[in-house]
C-alpha cells in the first residue's frame, strides 16, 4: 500500500534525487531537483482551499483557478470557489511578479512543502508558482482513506532555462484549440517555449496586412489571423509558455512565392501543392531585403517574445546555381560558393531583425562568424554543431535526437543529454551557452486529430532530460512515470490515448474492435525518414492519414512489456513461471487473432494492408508457444524446425503497412532459447 | 460482406420500413419512415463536394459547413472548402426558408436519393436540409474499397412535432459547452426541443436583471448570463432546435426564496443547501403576481420560443396547511382545498404568459377546465392523464416512461409509446393533440462528467420513438442501431464512453484497469429512485459523484450479450457450442478477475465499496463454469449443490454499493437448467 510505502521511505537517509538511485516512484515528469520524502500525507477532501497570500494579478488568479478546476477533475470533487479562504489547505506566496513578456532566463525555481496538515508552495514569481502547482497536481492519488499528496519537501528549479517544444504548422495546419491544448501539456511538464513553425514551403500562416498574398494565397485560407495569434500568446504567456515564432528562409519557402514569385530564385508559377516548379528566395536583389524588413516589422509587433527564428536550414543550392544572374552576384561580391552567399543573406537578414529589437535565432547552417554573439543556434545536426558554436562564443540549442517525428522509443530520446558528446568536453564557460533544447513536431505525418499521439506522452522525456538533474536517468523509472504521465495528460484535454481509439473505430467501422486493438498494441511506425523516399515523388499533403500507421503509437507498451517479459524468463533459466504464464497468454491471444481479425479485414478498405501483419503475428504467436513447449520439456528443438521458425520470424519482421511488428525480435529469442533449453542462467 | 448484402436486398420487394419486418441494418436512428435501397453505392472520397441549388442563408451555410466538418472527422479526409462546385457529389436544395423563431410544426420532410453517382437531398425548408444531412452521415461506412453510403431513396419526416430532451441544470448546475455538445447529439438523432429547466429549489440558473438576487443568491454563482443565453439559442436554432425554458412554480422553488423570502408561504430564511426551511410559492399575495409578471416579461424577451413552460408540479401541500393567512385565503374565496388554490395560481399565472405572448406548459397536475385549451400538459404521471388531458380538447407531451435519471434499460424505454394505453383509444381528433414527448434528464445524481453518459445513447430510442413510425419496434433492431450510434455520437464530441474510461481511472489511480473494466461492464446502477430514501436524510448535492454507480453505464452491454447467448445456448438443448465456448470466457474471466482486483481495491478508497461485488463475480462465474461442466456431461447437478449455488446467486442479485450485478440472473438459469440437462430442446 502507497502509505506504507511511504512510511519506509521516510526512514530512508533523506537524499537529494540528483545522486540518481533510490527514486522513490512518485508519479512526477519531469523529477524535482530535490525531493525529501516526509511522514504521512495530506489528505484532499471537499474542505480543500487555497489562499494566495504574498504577490498576484490577474494572469497568476487564472492560473490558480484553473488549478482548482484540474484539480476537481482529477478527483471529481466539486470544489465550491474559495479562494481567499484563511488556514487554506494549500497556501501559495509569490514575491513579486515576474516580466511582462516571459524572458529568458527567469526566474523559475519554486518550494513545495506538504504536510499532514497542509502544503505551502512558495516560489519568487508567478512562474514558479505555475510549476509548483504543476508538481502538486501530479502528486494527488487516490490512497486507501482518500485523495491524498504525500508529505514531501521539494526544492526545484530547472537546469535548462529553454525548453521547447516545436511545432510545425506548415506541412498540415494545426488549429488553435488543437495547439492549446497542447500548450496545457507543456505546462504540466514545466516546458517554457513553444516554438512555432508557421511557414514552410507547404503554407503560410499567419496573415499579413502589408503582404496579403502571403496568407492568402499561400495557406488554401488555412492560417492564422492577427488576433487569434495575440489571443494565442496571452494563453501561452498565462501558462508561462513564450512563444518563438519561426518563418523560414531562404529555403523552405515556396509559399511566400505564390503571392509573391519575385522573391524566389528561379521561375514559377509556384503553387502550394507539391509537383510545380520549387526555389529558395533569391537573396541578390534589394527588393527581398526591402521585403523582409517591412515583414519583420509587421510580425516583430505581433510577436513579443526577444526572440525571432528566422530558419536558415537546406538551403538547397541548385536554384543558385542554375540562376546566372546569382552566380553573377556571387563572383561580382567575391564570394566562394553559396554558403558564402547564404552568410551574406544571414548577416542582411539579422541586422533587419536587430533593426526591429529582435535577437536572431536560427538552425545550424546559419553559424558563421561573421553573425553576433547574440544569435541563437539551434542545432538539427548534434552535439557537434551545438558544441563548436559554443567554443566560438554563439548561444545554442539541441534538437539533435528530439525529433518526435522519427517515432523513436522514449528511452532514446531520453538518453540524449545536451552536455554529452562533444559537448562534454567544453569548459563551463563554454557549456553555460548551451541553454536548453527544443523537442521538434514536424508535421508531414500528422494531422489535428493524430498531432496529439506523435507528441505525447514521449515529449514528457525530452522535458525532463531538460529540466531535471543530468542524473535522472533511469529508463524503467521513466516509462513508469511516463504511464502515469500519459493518463494525466488525457484528464488535461490531450487526445493522444482517445484519438488512437476512435481510430481504429473509424477503420473497423463496427463497436468490437478487440481484435483490431491486439494488432495495433504489437507494431509501431517505421522508424527515421523510412515511411517515404524520393522514388514515391512528393508527399501528397492532403491525403487523409487514416492509417493503421497513423492511428498507432510510435512505440508500443504491450511489446516493450513482453520483451521484458522473455528477458526475465531467459534470465531465470526459464524457470520463472509466472512470466513465462504471462508470455503464454500473450502468444496465445497473438495466434488467434489473425482468424478473428478477418471479417473487419474484408469488410474494411482501410484494413486491407494490414493482413499480412496480422497472418505475421498469429505465426509468430504460434512459433512463441511451441518454443515455450520445447523449454517446458526441457528437449532442445530440432534444428530444421528452429531453422524454419526463424525464418518466419524474419519475415515478420520486414515492414508492413510501413509498420513493424515490435514482437518478432523478443519471440526470436524464445527460439533460439529453445534449442539450448539447458543453458545455465 | 456488406455490399453484397445491400446488392440481395436491392432485389428484394421495395417494402416501406413502416411495415416492420425485414428491416435492413442500415446503422439509422431514428430509423426514417421510408427507406427504398437501390443498387450499388456511392463512394466517398476526396473528390466528395457539395453544392447549395436553392434557398440558403447564413444559418443553412453553417450547417453544409458542420456537415463537411463531421464527414471529414468521420473519414479522415481532409476535404477542401469547395462548397459550390457544379457537378457536385451531394446536391442541395430547400424551396424556401424556414422561420425565424422555430415554431411548432414547421415542415421537417426531406427527401433523400443517393446512387452510384451522386446523392440529392431536397426539403421544402433547411430544417429538413438538417435532417437529411444527420442522415447522410449515419449512412456512411466503410466499404470494402472506399467509405461509401448505400444507393437509397429515403422519404422521411416525423411522426410526432414535438420531441424533446429536458435536461435539469437546476440539482447539478450543467455548463454550455457540456449542453452544445448534447444539442449535437439531439440534431443528430433528430430531437427538436430543448427543455430547459433552469430552476428548481437548489439553484436558480438565468441571470435576472430586473430581480439580481435570484441568480446572485440562488445559484453559488453557477448561471448562465442573457448574453450567454442568447448565443446558446442560436447555437440551437442553427441545429433546428427550439429552447423551451422552463422556471417551476408555485413548487421547486426554494432557490427564489433565498434572495425574495417573501415570495415563500412560510417563514426563512432560506439556502440552497438542503437542510434549511423549505416550502412553496405564495399564491395568495398580489405581490407574488406583480413579481411573476415582471419577470415573466424579462424571460420572455430572452426566450423566443412561442411556449414557455411554468412546471407547476409536486406542490407540496403542508406549506399552504400551515399558514393560517393562506388558509383563510381559501376559505374567504369558496375554494376546497389546495388544488382549487393551485389551480386558481395558474389561472393568474396563464393570463401574465399570454400577456407576454407565450403559450403555457406545465406538467400533469396544472390540467384545469378554466385554463385556455392553448396550453398543453406535460405528463409524467403516464398516458391516462395524456388521454385525459386530450380528451377535454388539450394538448399533450409523453414524458412518463421516458426519465432517463430512472436508469432503464433501452428496450423499456423504446416500448413506451404516446398513443399506447389509455391514448389508444382516443378518437383521432384527440389523437392530434398529442404532440409528441420529452425524454428527461432530471440533474440529482449527474455531473457535467457524467451527464453524457446518462443521455445517451439511450435517448437516441426516445428520439427514435417520437420519429419513425409506431411500427419500427424490433428491440434487436433497435440495440444492433444504438450501438453504432453510440460510436457516431463519441465521433461528434459527446463523451458518455470515455468519460467511463477517465472515471474508473480516477477511482484506480493506475492506468491498467483491465480487472475494473470487467467489472463496471457487468454492472448496472440501481433502478428508478432507489439510490436514495428519506431514511438518509436529504441528499447533499455538493457530494462528488466519483463511485462505481457514477461511473457505469445504466445498460450493460456485456450482461445483454451475456444473457441473450445462456438464452440461445438453453434453447438449443445445450448443443450450441459456439454460444457455450463464449459463456465459458466470460465465467472463467469473471472467476478469476476478482484476485486481479485485490490489489487495486485495497489502494483506493473509490474501490472499497466494490469488494462484495467482485467476490460475487467471482462466485458466480465459478458457479456458472461448474453447471457448464454438469451439463456437458449430461449428469443432472445434484440437488444440494443446486441449493447452494443458488443462494450464492440470491446473494449477489443483491444491491452492492448500490449497483447491481446483471449477470447472476443467467447464472441462476444455467444452474437451474444443469438439474435437469436432458430436457428436450
Amino acid at each position: 500500500m502507497r502509505t506504507q510505502l511511504l512510511l519506509v521511505l521516510a526512514f530512508l537517509p533523506l537524499a537529494s534525487l540528483a545522486t540518481g538511485q533510490q527514486q522513490p516512484q512518485l508519479n512526477l515528469m519531469p523529477m524535482p531537483s530535490t525531493v525529501q520524502l516526509g511522514t504521512g500525507q495530506l489528505l484532499i477532501d471537499r474542505s480543500f482551499s487555497v489562499a494566495v497570500t504574498g504577490f498576484h494579478d490577474a494572469s497568476l488568479d487564472r492560473g490558480v483557478e484553473r488549478f482548482v478546476a484540474q484539480l476537481s477533475a482529477q478527483t471529481g470533487i466539486p470544489f465550491r470557489p474559495k479562494l481567499g479562504a484563511a488556514n487554506a489547505t494549500l497556501s501559495i506566496h509569490a514575491d513579486h511578479g515576474r516580466e511582462a513578456v516571459q524572458k529568458l532566463g527567469e526566474d523559475e525555481s519554486y518550494e513545495l512543502v506538504t504536510t499532514t496538515s497542509g502544503a505551502k508552495l512558495t516560489a519568487p514569481t508567478p512562474l514558479g508558482i505555475l510549476y509548483g502547482l504543476q508538481t502538486f497536481l501530479q502528486l494527488v492519488q487516490p490512497s486507501a482513506t482518500s485523495f491524498a499528496v504525500p508529505a514531501a519537501t521539494i526544492k526545484d528549479q530547472p537546469r535548462f532555462p529553454w525548453r521547447g517544444l516545436l511545432i510545425d504548422v506548415s506541412r498540415h495546419f494545426i488549429p488553435l484549440d488543437v495547439l492549446k491544448r497542447n500548450v496545457d501539456g507543456m505546462a504540466a511538464v514545466k516546458m517554457n517555449v513553444l516554438h512555432w513553425h508557421l511557414s514552410d514551403d507547404q503554407g503560410f500562416r499567419v496573415e499579413s496586412k502589408k503582404f496579403p498574398k502571403l496568407h492568402e494565397m499561400g495557406s488554401e485560407g488555412l492560417y492564422y489571423t492577427q488576433g487569434e495569434i495575440r489571443e494565442f500568446i496571452a494563453y501561452a504567456h498565462d501558462r508561462g509558455i513564450r512563444v518563438l515564432p519561426e518563418f523560414d528562409t531562404p529555403g523552405h519557402s515556396r509559399s511566400w512565392f505564390v503571392g509573391y514569385p519575385e522573391l524566389a530564385s528561379g521561375p514559377g508559377p509556384f503553387k502550394i501543392d507539391s509537383g510545380g516548379p520549387d526555389s529558395v528566395t533569391d537573396p541578390t536583389r534589394e527588393e527581398t531585403y526591402k521585403f523582409l524588413d517591412k515583414f519583420v516589422d509587421e510580425m516583430a509587433k505581433i510577436f513579443p517574445d526577444a526572440y525571432f527564428h528566422i530558419g536558415g536550414d537546406e538551403v538547397n543550392g541548385k536554384y543558385w546555381d542554375a540562376n546566372p544572374k546569382i552566380q553573377a552576384f556571387i563572383h561580382a561580391h567575391g564570394m566562394k560558393n553559396n554558403q558564402d552567399l547564404q552568410a551574406y543573406f544571414n548577416q542582411r537578414l539579422q541586422k533587419i531583425v536587430t533593426k526591429h529589437h529582435k535577437l536572431m535565432v536560427g538552425w545550424d547552417e546559419i553559424l558563421h562568424p561573421d553573425l553576433p554573439k547574440t544569435i541563437i543556434i539551434q542545432s538539427w545536426r548534434g552535439q557537434e554543431s551545438l558544441a563548436t558554436a559554443a567554443k566560438q562564443g554563439y548561444s545554442g540549442l539541441l534538437s539533435f535526437g528530439y525529433y518526435l517525428d522519427l517515432m523513436w522509443p522514449a528511452a532514446r530520446h531520453y538518453a540524449v543529454d545536451p552536455m554529452s558528446g562533444a559537448a562534454a568536453t567544453l569548459s563551463p564557460e563554454e557549456k553555460s551557452r548551451i541553454l536548453g533544447g527544443e523537442a521538434c513536431m514536424w508535421a508531414e505525418w500528422v494531422t489535428p486529430e493524430n498531432i496529439d499521439s506523435h507528441i505525447w506522452p514521449r515529449n514528457g522525456v525530452v522535458a525532463e532530460r531538460l529540466w531535471s538533474p543530468q542524473e535522472v536517468n533511469n529508463a524503467d523509472s521513466m516509462y513508469a512515470r511516463l504511464n502515469a504521465l500519459s493518463l494525466h495528460l488525457e484528464s488535461l484535454g490531450l487526445t493522444h490515448r482517445s484519438a488512437r481509439m476512435r481510430m481504429l473505430h473509424r477503420m473497423a467501422g463496427t463497436e468490437d474492435i478487440s481484435g483490431l486493438r491486439v494488432l495495433a498494441d504489437v507494431v509501431e511506425p517505421v522508424k527515421d525518414y523510412n515511411r517515404w523516399d524520393d522514388a514515391k515523388g512528393p508527399i501528397d499533403f492532403h491525403a487523409p492519414l487514416t492509417r493503421m500507421i497513423d492511428a498507432v503509437y510510435p512505440e508500443s507498451e504491450v511489446a516493450r512489456h513482453f520483451a521484458n517479459l522473455v528477458q526475465a524468463y531467459i534470465q531465470s533459466g526459464f524457470k520463472d513461471q509466472a512470466a513465462e504464464a504471462q508470455i503464454r497468454t500473450y502468444l496465445t491471444t497473438w495466434r488467434d487473432n489473425d482468424a478473428k481479425l478477418h471479417p473487419l479485414m474484408e469488410q474494411s478498405f482501410l484494413l486491407h494492408e494490414v493482413a499480412p501483419l496480422a497472418e505475421n503475428l498469429a505465426a509468430v504467436g504460434g512459433a512463441g508457444l511451441l518454443a515455450l513447449d520445447y523449454l517446458d520439456k526441457s528437449q532442445p528443438s530440432p534444428e530444421s524446425w528452429k531453422t524454419q521458425q526463424l525464418a518466419l520470424v524474419d519475415r515478420a519482421k520486414a515492414r508492413n503497412a510501413d509498420v513493424l511488428l515490435m514482437v518478432a525480435v523478443p519471440v526470436q529469442l524464445l527460439i533460439e532459447a529453445s534449442a539450448n533449453p539447458a543453458r545455465p542462467n
